[in-house]
């Protein structure tokens, strides 16, 4: 039996408390040795101000967890791989899409594993939509993905800044769903971007994608949705309907809800994880990430109105 | 000795008058069979009013050029290849990266070549300047890309849409020489994008890049440029300095210029596509749209007084 590999988190806020660490916790390939976050630390472990500060206490790290905003991810993810540790990032895995290329050549050449993490993608329909669509040709998709900004990103600035994708933040989770369970690629055709007037990052956005099969997907990202909230795939294939709701944890397969398994995102991830490593492979698909690049270089922009937290 | 190239072009217009047709004619490994174009014709050559009926009257077609706007070049792109030609794309290769992707692979399946030209990187200048920077490391490059949009782009409507990247349009081709001579990569840390009130793509731009051997990469587009235009990049090395001006027609190492091949970028392009033909290769480095794409998500917009032509 392998011994576990000894794991270290950067970057500690609400994603890592909520997610990362129970995942962590229950999955035996793990043990948690240290943390680096400017503001935040995790009780009974080594905590310590910066990356640096931590590879150099603890030389036995083995992975590093990087959870910061996308626009820190970049100089970690180096010095980690620099260091000769594997390296998991959060989505998205980047500020830009050079970057990321940058890293994923770099993981080859020092030898690591790089993962490139999209957590929707191990949501409990997604998988089993997959199948289905690879038998049931899709002929169209409807993409609804509206929340709620002010219930779960509050007083979140970094999510408004340049570079911090607004409302793709969540909208990547959805085209991280779309990317996996299509039989054929799209690509973004039209596209409309809403950004509020004081703010640097959009607010909504409304996606036309394509793809030489003809297969027409149209993705509505919305964040000012209160009451009812949707993360819905609606899909029209040759022989029905296929509906994954609550961001892929529910699955309707013309008209009869499908029995799924217990959702387990982020356990799921830790396992794939840890697998990379065992086996000396890397997973860094940036197709989810590069469609937002392309809806905010092809896209139309509207100014709407302030928003205020 | 092999028979000629029988080349078609799609999307007849002012660059393909200026710049592929003297190309062609002077290239014994290409023979222009016929042309699609809505509106232009080029004499002695069939014409077409649209790609599908010209590849249906001239079977023999080897290979196409497609010159249209990037907004239309993959439904060409895709028709030509699915009939199993050669193509040679204008820059820059699509208005989106998925789109690329999925041509770049479908060419692969099809057995054909696919060539993402970038006619800058074969300026004179260009390559010793590569050779120069491979042997004395840069530490930053200024680039500055200032010309004046009513000269170079007179009511070219579609630059200015969405997906017609605007100031990018000349921009892109100092990113591709940038791409090419740099001997390690660099990504965008903070950018400024200024869109004219009434259109829909930027017509300046302020690029901060840099990579992890901390290279500083400066550029600044600007289409607003009037009297004296600015195709420049300077680059400090650890030994001196190399400048490449007027879009790497000139060269100057520490303050010599130094004497370089006559301008023939279009003439090298087609030597390269026939070169790619015969290998059975395709080269599609999409590094510089994904610059473009990259600043586009993390640049920050700010909106300038109305431009008309």
């Amino acid at each position: 039996m392998t011994s576990p590999i000894k794991l270290a988190i950067v970057g500690v806020g609400k994603i890592v408390y909520d997610q990362h660490l129970p995942a962590i916790s229950a999955n035996p390939d793990f043990t948690l040795v240290a943390t680096a976050s400017r503001n935040n630390t995790i009780d009974n472990v080594p905590s310590f101000p910066t990356i640096e500060a931590m590879l150099e206490a603890h030389p036995e790290i083995d992975a590093v967890s990087l959870c910061m905003p996308p626009q820190y991810r970049y100089a970690a993810a180096r010095k980690a791989l620099a260091a000769g540790k594997h390296v998991f990032m959060e989505k998205p895995p980047g500020a830009t899409l050079s970057e990321v290329a940058d890293l994923d050549a770099y993981a080859a050449e020092q030898g690591v594993s790089l993962f490139a993490s999209w957590h929707s993608r191990y949501a409990p329909g997604v998988q089993p939509a997959k199948s289905h669509l690879a038998a049931n040709a899709p002929t169209s998709m409807h993409v609804i993905w509206k929340e709620d900004v002010r219930q779960w990103h509050p007083n979140q600035d970094w999510i408004w800044q340049a570079g911090g994708l607004g409302v793709f933040d969540p909208g990547i989770n959805a085209l991280s769903i779309v990317t996996e369970i299509l039989p054929s690629a799209v690509f973004l055709t039209k596209a409309a971007l809403e950004f509020p007037e004081n703010r640097d990052a959009p607010i909504a956005a409304d996606l036309h994608f394509q793809n030489a099969d003809a297969v027409k997907v149209h993705a509505e990202f919305d964040w000012r949705q209160t009451g009812k909230q949707s993360w819905d795939i609606v899909v029209t294939t040759v022989q029905g309907e296929l509906r994954l709701a609550d961001g892929g944890a529910r699955l309707w397969i013309n008209g009869a809800e499908q029995p799924l398994e217990k959702e387990a995102e982020y356990p799921s991830l830790y396992q794939r994880f840890a697998a990379l490593i065992r086996a000396g492979q890397s997973d860094v698909d940036v197709s989810p990430l590069r469609h937002v690049a392309d809806a905010f270089m092809l896209g139309r922009r509207k100014v709407v109105e302030a928003f205020h937290d």
